[in-house]
């Protein structure tokens, strides 16, 4: 297939844009857990430096670059880190034992096993409010107003509390348990809460953050809504399809724990449709808007075609 | 002894602005967890309902009072639940079994023992947005600017992070170690933190609200450090003095657990002085800054002599 999203290399913009979050974040790591106790800055740092896709910071930037070509200031990656930061907390939090009790992360000691249960529950929460800080203080340097900056803060509160990560973490708890009975509507306000939230707000944050207009920040967090969608979806297909080696972790792990998936409900045929589905609307929304990113749509293939 | 001390009825004070407080938590509750799932929603209210003093809120409004008189309108009382979200969470996570293990809180069973310690976890951590939320809602209902709105999530975000709270729970949970030697400057760094922080945070949140000064701000901040201290050093004189019907909590769990207290380190009467010197401290903290305020001088004086 010719066209723009195939002469895009996405691998390389990827690694880039990695590289630069990453940057950002030992940049920021510092001041973060400043005048924290060490052992507490410990288990915070440990827990930022823990490998991962840093897909959210991306987008996050991904959709500043969009609304405002051109070089972007080191500062938006600093804002994207806020993301990001929210995103690792989660992490943390839901690989305690109270939550699904996981000894590994990316192939490291998960933060609770490498510390201890106190550690990870205190390193996790000091990890909001340092969110917020990191938000606030990245958007002065990129100029925001006042206003502008508490716009942002609310986004970033509202997509990780309750009504969204958080409550989305709680579902997919109570989804686990023996008695409960998930279906299609019920697997999809999971993700949509528990991935989608934030993803979608890592969008709108970097559209909001480059002065975006109402009509494109709305199909960029559309975007981020659907592909978060895709992503679990993926997720959960790559989770029965996969050997261990390939994917990093245990396969067929939700399966064996009897837990509802797009797989378990749809079928994998059916399930890898829906993926593409929601892949298209990710783009659709993008195009309703008249916006051309090619990174975002090659960014929305590569995912829907990953193998980990 | 004479003076407006003396004359103060404190009791109806406290009363009074704690009926305000429960009045804002009560108002403020149910757009908190607002499109929250049912169970986690019914957690975070559960928290919030815990009865408590509601110390900091009472402070935060009477810090506002101080520098405005009169009467005080209804958002001081739903800016002052700001902190006592965060203070809240923090309680729900640090009766975790991974923290204190708690059973009881105030007479009720713990979050972790009414709901799950999954759901004690997530309602926790979803109160800190929630916090910052209400906090920029409340200053702007008070009229305060953006700019002045950030500074006081910076504050709230300060004191309720890693080298706030969250720092002193932590040298708290490592203070419990068996291995632990904790002196006198470690168990001052504990409450400072873990109690001080949050508590001066109160007071400059309200002072700041009210457009208070630096000068009169930072008197204000230095009072809530040092009635932090006193609080932390009563708690512990009547923990080994009083009895569980009084305290309504077990006596004498911190000396069961051979953890560092005032007494243990210092012996009872040097500890009961140290006390009085920390509310004298306090009380010097505002004369030094020429602020008349009988509410925070009797308020001071009844936590020195209480008997739970």
């Amino acid at each position: 297939m010719a066209g723009p999203a195939a002469a895009f290399d996405v691998e390389a913009f990827l690694d880039a844009e990695r590289g630069r979050v990453n940057a950002a974040l030992a940049d920021l790591s510092p001041a973060l857990a400043h005048g924290a106790p060490p052992a507490l800055r410990e288990a915070m740092l440990y827990a930022l430096a823990t490998p991962g896709k840093r897909l959210r910071p991306v987008l996050c930037a991904a959709a500043y670059r969009v609304l405002r070509p051109g070089p972007a200031p080191d500062a938006v990656y600093r804002l994207a880190c806020a993301v990001e930061i929210v995103h690792t907390y989660s992490l943390v939090h839901d690989d305690l034992p109270c939550m699904d009790d996981d000894a590994l992360r990316r192939g490291r000691p998960t933060v609770h096993r490498e510390f201890s249960p106190g550690a990870a529950l205190l390193a996790g929460a000091a990890l909001i409010p340092a969110a917020v800080r990191v938000l606030d203080e990245a958007a002065r340097e990129l100029g925001l107003d006042a206003a502008a900056r508490g716009e942002l803060i609310a986004e970033l509160c509202r997509a990780g509390g309750a009504r969204g990560m958080v409550g989305g973490q709680w579902l997919d708890l109570r989804a686990e348990q023996p008695d409960a009975r998930v279906d299609a509507e019920g697997l999809e306000r999971i993700h949509r809460l528990k991935t989608g939230a934030l993803l979608a707000a890592s969008l709108r944050i970097g559209a909001r953050a480059a002065g975006g207009d109402d009509a494109r920040t709305e199909a960029l967090t559309a975007y981020g809504r659907e592909l978060g969608l895709a992503f679990q979806i993926v997720d959960d297909v790559l989770d029965v399809t996969r050997t261990a080696a390939e994917l990093g972790k245990t396969p067929g792990k939700d399966l064996d724990a009897g837990k509802a998936t797009y797989p378990s409900l749809f079928g994998l045929a059916r399930a890898r449709e829906m993926a593409v589905e929601r892949t298209d609307g990710a783009l659709d929304a993008l195009h309703a808007a008249g916006i051309d990113a090619p990174e975002l749509e090659a960014l929305a293939a590569y995912l829907l075609e990953r193998r980990r």
